[in-house]
């Protein structure tokens, strides 16, 4: 089975380096776009159609397996990840970015099967960037093996983390007041990108010690969590607790230690799950 | 005269090139980090020993120019910037970044004559972007002229910021409550690279639409600040007022608009100034 599997991997590369050769030429371009959730949510053309090629292509190699993809799901349906053969997909990772010529920006490619990343692929476009990663055969950057910082000291780490889409002003208080308490620490810095996956696969880098959010979405770290993973990382939930790719809440960090520290000066707003219901535990705040 | 300015331009990309070389080999191996004013301020054996590399260089052949460039004032001492020529530079803008193999860093060297920049080289080295400006003839990248996105809407801009050193926590507050702010205005993403110089040369590329930020020095700014306004943008201080290199505050924008709606929505607050006193206006907190 590994071998059909190996052959999926092989694909979907191939076709995110597609997919992002069409975005770095629509990246010079003049780029039409729509509103989504809010003022802030972005959406172009670009995104619907790499999208559309990247399923399109896939569809016809691989029939029977199932597709959780941003654009194709923005009517807000519950999206259920089942134990199949299923692969993540956001085409334009970094969409605001895109908008404005920021240049980074990412293709996100992700298969799972029995609800387990078997691989996940993320192409930063304009810097040629490929990160891949392969369940236990480790993660790498245009072929070269990458190793998280492995720091475990919260003082002397990079945290990453984004404001996102989010405008509601209660949560934007929470989101600051969770930097302020971080940077309080102290830390050495906050950095933001503007791509989940790209903030993701710097801590896979070594290059920023920690990555935490509330609000992306399964098909923006489902590929980046593997290759966090494997590059020596960890991924938890923003309460400490076990990942859960469908919550949309995240900590990627260089240790459990540096996570947990997070996990513990952070608090957690509810957000709507990917799967539909909300996620709520005894000790969250309830706006 | 014009002439000779420009071939202390072009040996300054020379240097600059050089100098990344340097860093870039550096970034791969251990870095011995010392502390400065916080624990969030750090300095290494690359940045003293790329500062010396490039005055040295610079002394050789232009024995009457002064100099004020970053590790060699770390004691504190006031920097007067007369109208004799001058070089402001900063060997390795980003020291966080380079400590933690963040992949943002830039060497950063300006020229001032009669206190006004005549040219401005920011190297991104890691990424291979020389970003330079002449007094009068425009801002360019790899040889590819620069332009501002030329955005009149802060509801559509994306503005970066950083919180570089500060780990006050009175200031903490302002920075973060500044942040909220603009957000709440709103606008569409606030990013954070961890370089001034190279933040700034976002915006010239009109990636993004302005930077504003209290406490950098001159040296982290000054070759950036004519390589925005090169390319069609707009400097201002933090309160809307004309631009003072001096004053550790910038807005660099895409449009007064832009800029002097910042302005509007942050508070400032006092740091002393690289020439020694404290700049301060009425209308400014004093903690």
């Amino acid at each position: 089975m590994s071998d059909l599997w190996q052959d999926c991997m092989d694909f979907a590369i191939l076709i995110a380096r597609k997919a992002g050769e069409v975005i770095c030429e629509a990246f010079e371009n003049n780029k039409s776009v729509m509103l989504k959730s809010s003022p802030a949510d972005l959406v172009t053309e670009t995104d619907r159609k790499v999208e559309e090629m990247i399923i399109s292509s896939i569809e016809k190699k691989f029939p029977d397996h199932r597709f959780i993809a941003e654009e194709s799901v923005t009517a807000g349906a519950p999206q259920m990840l089942t134990d199949g053969p299923t692969w993540l997909i956001d085409p334009l990772d970094g969409t605001t970015n895109f908008v404005h010529g920021f240049p980074l920006v990412a293709v996100s490619i992700a298969f799972a099967v029995n609800k387990e990343i078997e691989f996940g692929i993320v192409y930063s476009c304009l810097e040629n960037k490929m990160y891949t990663a392969r369940k236990g055969k480790g993660a790498f950057c245009n072929g070269k093996q990458l190793r998280t910082s492995g720091q475990e000291e919260t003082m002397k780490s990079i945290v990453i983390t984004e404001v996102g889409t989010e405008r509601e002003a209660e949560i934007l208080k929470i989101l600051f007041s969770n930097m302020e308490r971080l940077l309080n620490i102290p830390i050495h810095g906050i950095r933001a990108a503007g791509s989940a996956a790209i903030d993701m696969c710097l801590v896979a880098t070594g290059g920023a010690d920690a990555y935490y959010h509330i609000g992306m979405h399964c098909w923006d770290i489902a590929a980046a969590s593997l290759i966090v993973t494997e590059a020596g990382g960890v991924v938890m939930d923003t309460n400490g607790g076990p990942f859960d790719l469908m919550s949309r809440r995240v900590i990627a960090a260089s240790s459990t230690a540096v996570g947990e520290r997070i996990a513990e000066e952070i608090q957690v707003f509810p957000c709507e799950r990917d799967d539909g219901s909300i996620s709520l535990t005894a000790n969250e705040l309830l706006i």
